[in-house]
């Protein structure tokens, strides 16, 4: 029997959608949903790189991140319009940055730049996640267009790329934390791993307490078994 | 037969719907689709007022807007991270608090605020008009709920608001321009019109050449067409 | 009998100035006096464009505006200090350059950009307008410096171009409102007028109360007058 | 027989006018021309003063400076559109501020602030010592106000307060530099003087050259003359 | 035979130096130097909170970070100019924050705030995990004044904590990384361990390649073994 | 027998160390001590010019300074957090940049830049003299290293300079003073003086009181002699 709010098993992820091209303008989208948790992906192609780039022959993969005001339970602020960006916000899209280029061959990608927006439209925690989930997908589709107009030949991407959190919620491991239970976790992790390949990111916190290195390898193990449920929702995404 | 690029009569709208409550969490909201632009709209009740408001005991309505920095053909830049809101986004935002303002009695609201906040995930012409006329389903949807947890007695809302854009394309009067049309008007206005009380707002620009009172007129007969369309759909929207 | 508190007609005035040459540095520049608003406007001649018009062979005309802290009857914040703009500044901002550039030929203008300074050294009611007003002085002195140096050999000006403020005070239109029939005004308008071409811009709100489009049609009749007599004192400070 | 380009005498100041009582809201105003340098001031009477000072029973004195992007030969930023005030401006207002409150009792003026903004509508050199001279007209006539209304019994200005600058211009010393010789001098002094008390601020710099003691007791010297010519004018301008 | 350019075996730190009590004036400090890697660390002790912590008995601990802009090889932008802290600055110190509250009994600690300054006067590599060992220390320094001063009763920190580095350097797990391995490792990871409690934060990263459980589990061994000497050396810096 | 809180003699410095080469990856560097105020100075070689010296064959020497949140008795907000730096941060660094500036030839440093980083570790009052002093220090090593790296034959500098504060501290001139002194001073004056050349700068403010000639006189008897101490310390220190 569940001890979660949301009575699923403790190796049980949510409801996880994977819808592409949703965007009608964008060269890759995904909107990702995980439960009530909803982020609309896109990917858009630049014809240049950064400066610090420019005659290196490699191209470069980055992304951007935001939250509308009223994704969650109270509205927050509009960074727009508070003039900067949170230090959460910025340490969620570096992170989706980093884990997107651990498998992009950037020299196959040629001197252009892929921008991934990550745009919460709704938040029930794990929004860190389903924007890299869903950005692997946008990602992949963004590369398929680059291919087919000729502009590529070979595909950039070495390895399909997934995240999910885990946490210890009651005293016990759990995956695919929702809001309820991210919000009263002893410790959560965020995994990011590499189909076949191993971990990308490990980020784990002891909110309530420090963890166990036996925790943690539980931690671990759920996260592996979720990401393959995503590697299977990605490539049917992209087809 | 019609010189649109859409096909549609010069005085025919796109296809538009005004999807109630599409936020699982906000006190009232709307996703409203003009054909290809779509905007999220919330509206967020607060239990106090601006500063220089306090004590007066009256309510107040606002409205933010944004733009996903995908959004549109070519990526924009994310205006949390360039770090202000652009002149055009504090304009419509201003534009949308005032129009909505009109058709509210402040007083009957209570000292509280709502905050309406429209986020364009789609963007092909008449984001503000949209905007307007999706922020009164939200508004109208939170005064509702604010009643039905008896902290009001009264609706606040005096009367239905809604708004169109209409422009000379091609020499000829439309209605509700996209972005094609938009781009290359002669001259276009943005009319906000309260049902059976008049004009609350007029904007008219001769973006190409300046226009005549004729034209001026022409603009206006349609506007008012077009906004009866759309009290229709807000007042099934909202049921 | 006149309802206004200055004892004008409905369809009267201020008394206007429009005193040409008042900078000693800038290529044109006009201190525009309506009644108790004084407005300092500057030309500036740049020989490059912003980046976006490289090689176009075209010119841009653009406009900033501000208020000196004490301007007004209490003093406000000096936004240099507040460190940005107010959406009111920008929205005036946007609409003068627009305006002005709805009668300049950019082509004729050649590759440079004039740069229109408004400053508003006291401000009584009707900034925009006669900002507007007296940036059509200044631009046009500024053409003509151009003509002169023999850096263009055409008049890029187009046509004549005025703006004025018009209300519905206490049930009644009237013309050129001052700061306090501006601030209990039912209704308010502002018309930007091309003299022989028509109307450039236009915006109305329902402070108050909705419109009709009776009303406006008085308040477009009022417009049109007072831009009459605006067109005459601009050409006589050109001379 | 002179080597400045005005012709003028060594120790010979320009045509300096304060013009007291020019703007029609402020509680004291004054525009001060030295010359082609024309400084607005206005003394804006707050009944607060800063949180760091409630409940000291203490008054402050304040000032604020800005350009008019056009006051120059060649157009400079607008600080509220580039976001921030420059290191010389924050530096020409604390450098005000002190010098004014050198003057003032501040327990004699009561827990109020006194807001001086220094706006310069035309800069020929000697902006900030055109702007204190000023600054002490428009501050004893906003004093005056207070004595008039009966918020305050007595003077709390203690003594009279003016600025001159003075410079090595082709190795000679003169005084009240214009902006011809200031750009060439090879060291120049700002000086502020309390009438009957003595220095109140210096600031000497060698621009070209370091300079020597003779050398800046020749400088004091042309102050103190200039200074006392200023008191006059301080003396008739308020009457 | 070692493979680290500085010659170090795989399980050796660098030498390693707390110095407590470096700064004359802050509540608690140390110097922490790990090589050349050298951060000054001060504890602030403030009688108020946050004010969204108001009224709940309860204290808080807080970081910040900043690197010398000549810290490094090349001089990096200054923060305070360039006018905001950069991702990896909020990262940082939102992660040594979130380290040390995992030990403070908040509510022993009272309604009262610790901040902790974090500055690196020479980075070679390591500097957040130098920075909370160090911030450790000045905590403990801090806290112990507090008790000295009677203004706490018992210590409210529960357990010591410490953070160190460690890398996959040419294909072997090393730890304590200085800059010319971090800037080459193929991936890194930084660990945050309390004393007998287990792991309070773990963060890993596949910089040129994802990296394998095993790889993971050999650079913990390293981790809690480096932590075991810093838990030594704090204790001993601390008295 | 001396009134100064510190015993001193009124003439007397505090002990005054400069350190060279303290950073370990600077061109030039010094740590400079002035009692208990220590700043940290590097001196950063640049191999380009801002851009409005581009193509001048001219070089340039400019400063930023900055202060630890906690380098003062309670602590200070961090500049970098706040967004920007104080009207006192940037005057001090123009202050420096201009009076190292003034003994440099900028034609013989080629086009590069040197840029000044002085970090204040702990202030006790005089860090912006105790700066300059120190940066005189590192500019002249950085020169040094550009000979030696051949980049430049001849060396840039053509004198020493050197900086020191003086004040009226209950009625007597003192020499180099302390917080507790400077806090509490009737004036205050800082000098900047080359060796062998005269004055470079000079700020005398009468913070108490406006003073006399013959104080001023007795503050720069004082400034002389500290400098000449400041001067031998230099020279000592470059070797």
């Amino acid at each position: 029997m569940s001890n979660r709010p949301s009575k699923r098993a403790n190796d049980e992820t949510r409801k996880i959608e994977l819808i592409p091209n949703f965007s009608p303008y964008a060269e890759g989208s995904c909107l990702a949903k995980f439960g009530n948790t909803h982020v609309l992906v896109t990917a858009s192609v630049e014809e240049k790189v950064p400066g610090w780039m420019k005659g290196t022959k490699k191209g470069w993969v980055t992304a951007e991140y935001g939250m509308l005001p009223r994704a969650t339970h109270t509205r927050g602020k509009r960074e727009a319009a508070s003039g900067k960006q949170s230090g959460r916000t910025q340490e969620i899209q570096r992170l989706i940055g980093r884990g997107l280029r651990s498998v992009v061959d950037l020299v196959a990608l040629g001197e252009r730049q892929i921008l991934i927006d990550c745009d919460v439209l709704q938040a029930d925690g794990g929004t860190r996640t389903a924007s890299l989930t869903g950005a692997y997908v946008a990602l992949s589709l963004a590369c398929k267009y680059l291919r087919e107009e000729g502009l590529i030949i070979e595909n950039p991407i070495r390895a399909q790329v997934a995240a999910i959190s885990c946490g210890i919620y009651k005293g016990e491991p759990v995956l695919d934390l929702d809001y309820d239970e991210d919000s009263s976790a002893e410790a959560d992790a965020n995994f990011i791993i590499a189909q076949n390949l191993g971990l990308v990111e490990v980020q784990a916190t002891g909110e309530e307490r420090p963890f166990t290195e036996v925790e943690f390898n539980e931690l671990l193990s759920l996260a592996k078994k979720g990401c393959d449920e995503l590697f299977a929702l990605q490539a049917k995404a992209i087809g």
